[in-house]
């Protein structure tokens, strides 16, 4: 197996912009995993800040992840992103907040992003969407930052190697939140991890993150058998002590609806797993929707007060098809759930084999 | 883990409409597994002349599989049905084969089949897309035929429990062919294999077999390691020398373009996962689709000549996510590189988590 010189467990904890905190990052970082931090909706400022807080609680690596702007969609003209604006009135009229005249804006860029994680210098920076450009790859090879790319399919796994990436994380069907496809449409790019995880491994020699749809020790050793380095976890840790996950998007998540996520476009543009709900139900048919991530901009003072509000029938409530396996406990103890189902679920498909 | 008798290994065929020939269930049952019979698409006749052929191939248990029509939707009136028919014209045209002046019908009926599976008593009864009468299950025990029903999700395992069926098998979302879900719509319906069947395993107290993506021994070993009795496995027989895959078929099989597939309803009605290619491209976003079984009959012609014509664009070139793995070898040969695999690739996963 290709190790990976920050683990000392095969635990990843994905990046996961609702529920991270820097005390979720430690925590798994403390524990042998590594832990991620989001920043892909984040200002450089608010970057810095949570790195800081984050080394403030470890000693530990620990990887920043960010979204890699190169794939994105043509934005929507003035037009378009008018209407997407005006879709948005009833549910701003129903939550009672104002419906601004006009429609919000991102102010962020990727390279002001970036350039926080040269200064910082994180053990990992990690990214999805696409793969940053030669010089931003070369920084980080200088400041002996070690990258791990997002992919989907075989071919994004190999153009990952390719760059000269250190690690490719293949991203499940399975998976919860946004799914980062770059190089073909997302319908040609839904590969489910026990089927995606050993054909990446046959096809890079770079080490294989595998994720999507790890719920508990026995997809952990699932993954390890398929081939893979390490297991990276997002739903599994929503529910911890640690998540920043909000009260009504946590008792969505302690509830039978989160046996029924989808794939959707709605809140941010791009497609990404949650639970179903009244507004996926509804914006779903929609033609007006802008493309990513101009939709998250816009559906964000909605989703602000439905959290507020708790309203959940508004909400992201971003999950991977796993959830329903989680548990709320603190993140240390999760890793060494996971850690000691992995090695019990191992030990009985040895055996299980054995007899046969 | 909960063991099945009639396996000696824990590797079952998955039924695989034009695939599968006696030479292949009896290869796979002889290398210790459990071969699989088609005959949802059969008549009476052929169905009991398989059954004879493959008993005089082997002395051990198989299964034969029927779909059940418990769960159809509604037939499409006439009209439909004839604009259905209508929208193939320009197909038959290309192909240079006649037009009928009337729709093709189904003249099969489950109880007919079925009453050749009491008749013949094979070792196992499986069966998709929905749940046989109590009748027909009674009849099933009272025959000592091991039954086997097939889930996409919790609920559907569960239900598959309560109506007193021997055994499950989760069909998760990677898989090859026709998807079963029965009790909820498609879309609420596909779950990742890693995601699917420990949740399963939770849920149930039957032996759960795993279905969805199982290319080789890495993944046989996965499924395992999840809590699954068995592997069943369908791509991974396409190309083995028993396979009866038809060489248009198989030369796509054998490309890169097996990468591509896609979910689709436009050979049979009912949504299956096969390549993507220029009949499904075209006619995805037709209206003009009739309901299952009602489009399989519809499309039959086309897919025999395009067959006899080697026209691979209009074949439904069912297959999984994990084809890309499958090799071209006698069966036995298949079984004892999927059960050499999953034992090296369980030791790898017990080691990786010992050094960890």
């Amino acid at each position: 197996m290709r190790s990976l010189p920050f683990l000392n467990v095969p635990i990843v904890q994905a990046p996961m912009s609702a529920a991270t905190t820097p005390q979720l990052v430690a925590a798994v970082s403390n524990a042998g995993g590594l832990g991620s931090l989001p920043g892909g909706y984040d200002e450089p400022q608010t970057i810095r800040e949570r790195i800081a807080q984050t080394r403030a609680l470890t000693d530990r690596p620990f990887a920043v992840n960010l979204f890699v702007d190169t794939a994105y969609d043509a934005p929507a003209s003035d037009d378009a992103l008018l209407r997407a604006h005006e879709r948005l009135r009833p549910y701003r009229d129903e939550l009672g907040i104002p419906h601004p005249a006009e429609p919000a804006r991102s102010g962020l860029a990727f390279a002001q992003q970036f350039a926080v994680v040269l200064e910082a210098r994180p053990a990992v920076f990690s990214f999805t969407f696409g793969i940053p450009d030669a010089d931003a790859l070369r920084a980080c090879r200088d400041a002996k930052i070690f990258t791990i790319g997002t992919a989907k399919t075989v071919d994004e796994a190999i153009a990952i190697e390719r760059a000269g990436i250190d690690a490719v994380c293949m991203q499940g069907y399975e998976a919860g939140g946004h799914h980062g496809s770059f190089l073909a449409p997302l319908d040609d790019s839904l590969i489910g991890t026990v089927a995606l995880v050993s054909q990446a491994v046959d096809a890079v020699s770079i080490p294989v993150l595998a994720a999507g749809g790890i719920g508990d020790g026995r997809a952990v050793a699932a993954v390890l058998a398929l081939g893979a380095t390490a297991a990276q976890v997002g739903s599994a840790f929503l529910l911890s002590d640690e998540s920043a996950v909000p009260p009504p998007y946590r008792r969505v998540l302690a509830s039978d609806a989160v046996r029924r996520t989808t794939l959707t476009r709605v809140f941010s543009g791009k497609h990404a797993r949650g639970v179903r709900n009244r507004f996926i139900n509804e914006m779903t048919d929609a033609e007006d929707i802008a493309p990513y991530p101009q939709q998250h901009w816009l559906t964000r003072d909605i989703r602000t007060a439905a959290t507020a509000q708790d309203r959940p029938e508004f909400l992201s409530l971003w999950t991977g098809q796993a959830v329903a396996l989680a548990e709320p406990l603190p993140a240390a103890e999760i890793v060494a759930r996971l850690m000691a189902g992995a090695r019990t679920a191992a030990a009985h498909a040895v055996e299980a084999l054995s007899t046969a």
